[in-house]
């Protein structure tokens, strides 16, 4: 089973953070910690955020509510705005998640995020 | 137009948080800050969870993303748990948006958030 | 130079908060890290708190800002609330500071530090 | 009223950030969420900060120490160390409430905050 | 694998949580989402916390200074205390990551963090 | 005794932060806030992180867990790593460490924490 989720898990890392994304991480942690590679994409990938009981567009842009409220996170936010964008969120869809947390985040944190999704827009044609 | 807010924003608070949600902070607030109360209702209910953009649901999901990553804020995790009951979510999706958010905001809290979604689960019939 | 600042923390922290506050944390601490009860009188109170540069009553709101930031220090929340009275701040001030903080920290927060505030309004005659 | 919340945050806003800060935040909304440019000016700006209650300069001291404890919106941290100068605190008042803060928030997000003061200070003649 | 990381990390919730701790959190979730206790066990106990680069002590001082700074998983902070006592830290240990991770996290968080480990030793005989 | 304990920690800091670490502050706060840079390194460094009752080794695999979950501070986390490395942790310990605290401060603090000590680990030959 551990197997399988690993496959399921980098198919849809590679499917929602574009091509290599999996590769990528596997290349990056392979001489200070495979195992963090395996665990983020076997468990994280695999076994969390592939269970059917949510489907991917609400789970992005709940993950985005979270990025934008630890606020910390900038290239994880950028990230799933983008893989929300792939899996077919809207834009209007993504700033209003930014919108609505801003009263839970603070509007502070809700800026830097508006100004993050405005460059990401303004850079593809998603 | 800021009446028209207020008004919309009153309704939508009962709607999703039970009979006199609305009534109740406004009391609550008469004696220390009734101002806070009525931007709570206008701008928070009445003017940005009121917006078509995104459907009621999806912004109760996004809202738990949130609270379960502050963490500190049960009360109005509890709340929103209960919200997203009362617009529609099933506990499964309410579940799931933990689970999900706990990659995010730390297995600790994650837990936390489910144990309150348990409870609540266990006195309601939603 | 430290024992004074010993000995103007611990008269700054009586002053602040309550009569025998310093006198409380010591004996807490007396068991498990005396040091930590000193550090706290010592530098947080004698040497940083006492420092001329900012009035107390500023100093007070400041730490306000911060606790309901910090969302989680409710108990630090209510003694610096029941501290800013003593020093002379108003109810009006103490409000306002929480819900100018609403923007930072956000509502969710703001809302529990404005029950807090109202709790201690209700029970204090300050 | 809200009209004119508006108009007067625009005022408060300009006035603290800085001859053409609300053109400029209008400006960048206005192709992803203008209604979020114009809520942060009307009810953050109009109606919130402009309040009678608390004089701007406590306000400006108690976002200060609101973003340190925050720790990750430098940006805005920057913006209101120069609106804190704008509005009239001085370079010890600042530094000073970092300082208390760094008990509540940490040393570590304090240091970061005095290191931006520091090249805030260095940068202009306030 | 997989089975065996799940017996593995079972064996060792037990060990550091108390004879039955695995099977109360397989209970609690059993209703609401068996795979939220399935992961904690295999992957958090099992796979992670089980690895021999890092000795359990100091892992679960680690995990102490994690949470006291998180602030608001108290009963995950009070969980770890008592499992670093189990696990063989001293009391100066365990109140020496406190106190040092006041310098990040705080003094206020510290403090509460330092009274839960105080009603902790004066409860147990450890 | 407060002479001696700036003394104590000017001499651990350059020890943990490289040759001339301490004078560095000192010169940075001078113009700002001398206090700020004396208390650092008279209670943080010589008062607090010199005491007995924990080695340094494990203080500075704290401070890392602390700073991860804190997550905007980069500098502090960057510098503590290179610090745990001249006191004698391995970077498997350190990495272990990251891989802990990601159950609490969540997988993408971590994976951020994760790239810094490799990035460190890279430029270094400790």
């Amino acid at each position: 089973m551990s197997t399988s989720n690993y496959e399921k898990g980098l198919k849809l890392l590679n499917k929602l953070h574009g091509g290599h994304a999996g590769e990528s991480i596997i290349k990056d942690m392979q001489e200070i910690c495979p195992d963090y590679a395996r665990i983020t994409i076997e468990t994280g990938f695999g076994d969390i955020m592939n269970r059917p009981q949510l489907d991917l567009k609400t789970r992005e842009l709940a993950i985005i509510a979270s990025c934008v409220t630890l606020g910390h996170v900038t290239l994880q936010l950028r990230a799933h705005i983008e893989a929300a964008l792939t899996i077919g969120a809207t834009r209007e869809e993504i700033i209003e998640v930014i919108f609505q947390t801003a009263l839970y985040a603070g509007f502070a944190a809700a800026t830097n995020a508006m100004y993050i999704a405005k460059e990401i827009f303004e850079t593809t044609n998603s």
